[in-house]
């Protein structure tokens, strides 16, 4: 049998017709084009499936089910989409929209919740029991897998792991709340501080590598000037992994995965992440003598939306 | 058939024998002597355990399982108790050693996550598939129960619910990390705070209350003067149930439980301490407009340590 996988965004709608293994045999992607609404949208994504059935020459009933991950969750009682971020959406039925063009259970999931699920069944943690899954972009998402399965809690509101508070009474969030993880672990968290910093600085590397155009900074380069042994891209660095850390170990002393995947953008730091976070996190776990969640990069990159939309429905 | 549960704090090992409805029908008690060490302690857990199928008059056979409660937890791998807070155990074989008196399956959990399993099976979170358990005593405890059972995690060092960190940098913890929740959640926290306050505004009920002895400050003094009106107590709560509420939405935005079960000396604050919350929460969620965990009170008081560790063989 196959699954199909879609990965919402807000530029593109990618679709993913997926076998039992996980693996992504065919794609199919069009522009989301967010400002003509919701309806339009959710008719791509099902025209999208279509396609992929057609183009692989398969049968319509090889195909098990239709797993969508969107930046956004479903609400258990009514089944509708409430709201998705930077798509504008309100109260969307999508399945039963779906449902008028292609006739398949319809499973909807978090975007970062999905990533998470796709590396616990085909990439770094797969054949872990539990596994917590972050993504470090321009906000912090999570994905929680217990016993296999994603886990989003009672009411369908958890597993917003940057939405933890590490920082009493902290910077603003989004949200609407203050001192949220995410304001200080994310990409966005790095540019901040990276703008910040260089604006002390101007003899840093940071200031220098973008000419003094502070809105060219990315966490990229904060982070490839730390490499580079940059005091001030150092410090902020530094800063950024005691904060990740800060809500590592929260995650570590509450749910005690066996393993947490870091995704997202500043994951591309690669080892020199790992290494940091390696030398500042044993010192924070609560039990120093026992062993904890290993710390991993996420493998699967821009395939995991829709291996783990496409998951959903197994 | 029976369970025995077994409660073992720093002063008295309370067992029970326990029904299939969590209801205790027997109770047998004995002073830890925590300086004697740990052998003598575990006999004397064992020789209460006889005692209780004894004085019940019923058959050793009747006696499916026992559970113990601890304030430390086990380690899924050697099966020892590697150390409890204020007992100076050091990789204890309780399992082997309880045995060698009495042979019956023996289950060990942290006295936190048996007192939420306990609220789970007999308590104000019966029939919960899931719920969160915070103790708000001398720290703050945690007991997960996911899908009717105790969640631990992987390594068995999950739940440590006191341990998220919810104050960047902030004070100096006994777990060696700083900013804990538990430094500004628990009992302790008031007292803490209550102090300094009563310290600094001798007009205060606080002060009066203690006939300015400030090592007299007890959380409840604090949150009766609260109570009255005193300008200083109130602050002091008022600061204490924002903290308290950093740590509450963290883990609804996390974990999601059905329910949050406050125990613990400070829930005997009863209905002043859920208006409190119910008045600050609301505002903290990430999701606004969705439900999200009810804040219950703890119903089973001292039994909950018996009753949920002999439900932890069932």
């Amino acid at each position: 049998m196959y699954y199909i996988g879609i990965d919402l965004g807000g530029m593109s709608i990618k679709a993913g017709l997926v076998d039992e293994e996980g693996i992504i045999v065919r794609k199919a992607t069009c522009p989301t084009l967010v400002e003509r609404g919701a309806r339009p949208i959710v008719d791509d994504m099902a025209r999208l499936c279509l396609e992929l059935i057609k183009d692989e020459g398969i049968g319509e009933d090889e195909v098990k089910a239709i797993g969508i991950g969107l930046p956004g969750i479903e609400d258990p009682v009514t089944g509708h989409v409430p709201f998705c971020t930077n798509l504008y959406w309100h109260e969307v039925p999508v399945r039963e929209w779906m449902n008028e063009t292609i006739n398949k259970p319809i499973f909807i999931g978090n975007d970062a919740t999905v990533a998470g699920l796709a590396e616990s069944v085909a990439g770094v943690s797969k054949g872990k029991s539990s596994s917590v899954f972050v993504t470090l972009g321009t906000g912090v998402g999570g994905g929680i897998v217990l016993g296999g399965k994603v886990y989003s809690g009672f009411h369908g509101v958890g597993s917003e792991i940057g939405h933890m508070i590490t920082v009493s009474g902290g910077d603003e969030c989004t949200c609407g709340n203050r001192g949220c993880w995410e304001r200080y672990a994310s990409a966005g968290a790095i540019i901040r501080r990276g703008r910040e910093a260089a604006q002390e600085h101007p003899e840093s590397k940071i200031y220098k590598d973008v000419n003094g155009n502070l809105d060219d900074i990315t966490a990229k380069i904060v982070i490839d000037a730390a490499k580079a042994g940059d005091e001030t891209a150092v410090k902020v660095f530094d800063t950024y992994v005691f904060h990740l850390c800060e809500g590592l170990v929260s995650i570590i002393n509450l749910i005690d995965p066996e393993v947490i995947v870091l995704g997202g953008g500043v994951s591309h730091a690669g080892q020199f992440l790992l290494d940091a976070i390696n030398r500042t996190l044993p010192k924070m776990v609560f039990y120093k003598t026992m062993p904890y969640a290993r710390i991993a990069l996420a493998t699967l990159g821009n395939d995991a939306g829709i291996i783990g939309a496409a998951m959903l429905g197994k």
